[in-house]
């Protein structure tokens, strides 16, 4: 559906008004829309699918929370803002958005509580040995790159991936306590209804909605604000190729439905300013469970790129975008095991060159590189990389096997990251960085803390967090 | 400067009215306005500088044209818009834009002869040895990767570098010629003139500018439309950020000052779509002369990425991107000469080894590097790469050295591709590709032609073509 901004002079009146119209169901838009009511605002959530939800309910649930949170602390973990915010500057790199992260990292105790009091229940117990989406019920899990080069040695590792309490995956009880938070709330909803249009003033500002539900259409105008919080674009094929093309070929899309980028051309067609619309969070979860780490990711060319300990988010990103997605894990027959998300051994051989030319690497390219691993790795060492114990050890024990991780072949999973620029109170920012009164974003539809080097939790943590803020903006204004 | 776009009904009335107002008078605003002036429209011609020529003037002046021009075959070359449009095809791979590349091959033979008609002489000779900006006046040089893997086996390879009679760089010598034309014809030319605003009609039209000069604001009305040929954002350290962080790591942004991305700024507040504005080219002319093409480019693993006779535009490309812009190139005493633009020999020594400690590379990287490289050299063989004869020798000749490709040492050259989204009638288009009527755009406000895998010309060449036809277009509005 194509959306548009249209003069709000054009229209005969609005056929409603509330205080605060809420784009989209997902976690960003619940949590608008609890800080709006909190805030006292009369609000209006509308979702284009059946219910609520999202690609919220779709994802494994996590929540990149920290600081020292009560859930860390029952688990015996020790952690401040100070070292979870070096973490996240140092991960996500160039192009951070250092306010977001600052005012995050200092409010996620109080908001870990905050999503505790909305019903989302948490098991004081942690999960060692498999990242992001623990097989159990247990509350804690690493799923990022704290504990492992270089970013041990940058700030102190604490995990901080908070996993609702249900085993296997943990998004749908995230977001059916929200919705649930949302309906005794006050806020109204309305399912199966799309935003086509958003109205703006001679002035610029945003004044009101045009909704369609069925063929209908109705309009509603917001005194406070419209808030987009739709999602990111990865089912948009058209967006994927204008920003990130090699996005396509992953094999598997995060997403519900909605993830067309719709709300994020509406907020473009209103004038607003964009950040990196080209970054888009990689997972190769080739490395579940951990014993596989021990493996040698190598590309087209038999060379390694990256310390195999590091989080799979991480192996993805480099994978994907470095290496153009034609890679292998190499495994020894002393730590294989089967890899959970159903990888398969590409080849298998008796001597490294035997399976190096099983898949087609130039001769020599894959016995050089086990030969330098291993010389290293004899000595506790790993100088390219930095890989640490306990998965560095030398790859001796025939056979040798190849697993694969080419794009083809393998499970990738990918969302958008980029979106509306805003500020840490939600306000849709113009190119110039100045705001476009009365519009609001949060989630992926915005730009948010995670523009690159992705932990897990990032996107539900800015989400609910800077939803919360929007809706508590958008009810003031 | 912040730009902005008001309301048309918010002004008292227009000072002066034109069919097209053009701002920016570097190679794409000097094409628009001809094109403009040639269908029979009255022009203005703004340009923020004291005069014309903008980034264009400060380029090699290179511009990409091919398919059988008259230059192309006084050199003797044959070439064809079919292999022309599958070489760029597969050089710039996922997320260009057919529809210009295939306009723009089919037309570029007929392009040619226009730039002469406008007075940019060229000399009908050929130079071989160095690419993009040859140190003497011959007209044709190659300036891509068409002559080396893949890219030889996909499209049959031409020069397609024209390049103006000039020694050195040309690109004052296209510009002035330019310039000179656009006074011949009409058009009225106003300097030291920003355009600050853009005027909206209430159905989102646009129907005019506010320009500045000195202080003083005219409100000038377009009948035809307005078009932005405002350059790229290389000089904006914030939209970096936003879009290219890594690019702020070049010692070189090939811009004149006006690059600091307020056309495209302006559009994007008018609502338009934008394109690959992470895509940047990025030069690392460390092969010139071309003997040093026998060295081998390696990372900071000590491991090859690339053939190193591949364009300098695509090994910066992959060096900065790729490998974070920490890289040597390594040569023996054999082939070494000194290179062209200033890199320095970071260090040298007498075995693979020694020369590996000395710039900091892991312990057997190198020589591991360098021997599986030798090894199959020797039978005139890169299988990990295809580099080819007559660069393809083994490193055997002490004492061997490591030129400084580093970014905090060595000349990276760096500028913006992407740009407001247009298609090839130059009308600047909103998020869901509709024409947002009164504005137009060419060159490096634009995505034109390059978004990836960068060829030299294509800029000067998209700008100058899709120029003339946005000109034409506003023309007949």
């Amino acid at each position: 559906m194509k959306t548009e901004v249209l003069d709000a002079g054009s229209i005969a009146g609005y056929d409603e008004e509330v205080d605060v119209v809420v784009i989209g169901l997902g976690c960003a838009g619940a949590s608008v829309a609890l800080g709006a009511v909190e805030a006292g605002a009369e609000t209006l959530v509308v979702e284009r699918a059946g219910g609520g939800g999202g690609t919220s309910a779709m994802s494994g649930g996590v929540i990149y929370l920290g600081g020292g949170t009560a859930l860390q602390k029952a688990c015996g973990f020790e952690d401040t803002a100070e070292e979870m915010l070096k973490y996240l500057q140092a991960s996500i790199g160039a192009g951070r958005d250092d306010a977001k992260l600052e005012v995050y990292c200092d409010g996620t105790v109080e908001h870990f509580d905050w999503l505790v009091a909305q019903g989302i229940p948490y098991k004081e117990t942690f999960y060692y040995g498999q990242s992001g989406e623990p097989p159990t019920d247990d509350g804690l899990v690493w799923s990022g790159s704290e504990n492992v080069h270089p970013f041990r040695d940058i700030a102190r590792p604490a995990p901080r991936g908070h996993v609702a309490a249900m085993p296997g995956v943990a998004g749908p009880k995230v977001m059916s306590a929200l919705c649930k938070a949302v309906e005794a709330s006050g806020a109204r909803t309305a399912f199966n209804t799309r935003c086509s249009a958003l109205y703006r003033e001679r002035d610029g500002a945003i004044s009101g909605v045009r909704l369609e539900r069925f063929g209908e259409n109705r309009h509603v105008r917001a005194r406070g604000g419209v808030a987009i919080t739709t999602g990111g674009f990865i089912l948009n094929d058209e967006m994927l190729l204008a920003y990130r093309p090699e996005a396509r070929k992953c094999s598997l899309r995060v997403a519900a439905e909605g993830d067309d980028g719709s709300g994020i051309r509406l907020g473009m067609a209103a004038g607003a300013g964009t950040r990196h619309l080209d970054k888009v969070s990689v997972s190769l979860p080739v490395t579940q469970p951990w014993d596989l780490k021990a493996g040698l990711l190598v590309n087209a060319q038999g060379q390694r790129f990256i310390n195999e300990d590091a989080y799979y988010g991480r192996l993805g990103d480099y994978a994907l975008l470095r290496h153009d997605g034609r890679c292998w894990l190499i495994v020894d027959d002393g730590f294989y095991v089967e890899p959970e998300y159903g990888y398969d051994l590409a080849a298998v051989g008796e001597t490294p060159a035997e399976l190096g030319r099983e898949i087609g690497l130039p001769e020599g390219a894959l016995e050089s590189t086990i030969e330098v691993f291993n010389r290293h790795a004899e000595r506790g060492e790993d100088p390219l990389f930095g890989k640490r114990e306990p998965y560095l050890k030398p790859l001796l024990t025939p056979p040798f096997g190849a697993v694969d991780c080419t794009t083809e072949n393998a499970r990738y999973a990918v969302f958008t990251l980029g979106g509306l620029a805003s500020d840490i109170d939600g306000h849709i920012l113009d190119p110039e960085g100045r705001i476009i009164p009365g519009l609001y974003g949060a989630g992926r539809s915005t730009s948010g803390l995670a523009v690159g080097g992705y932990s897990s939790g990032l996107s539900l943590g800015d989400g609910t967090f800077f939803g919360r803020r929007a809706g508590r903006a958008a009810a003031r204004r």
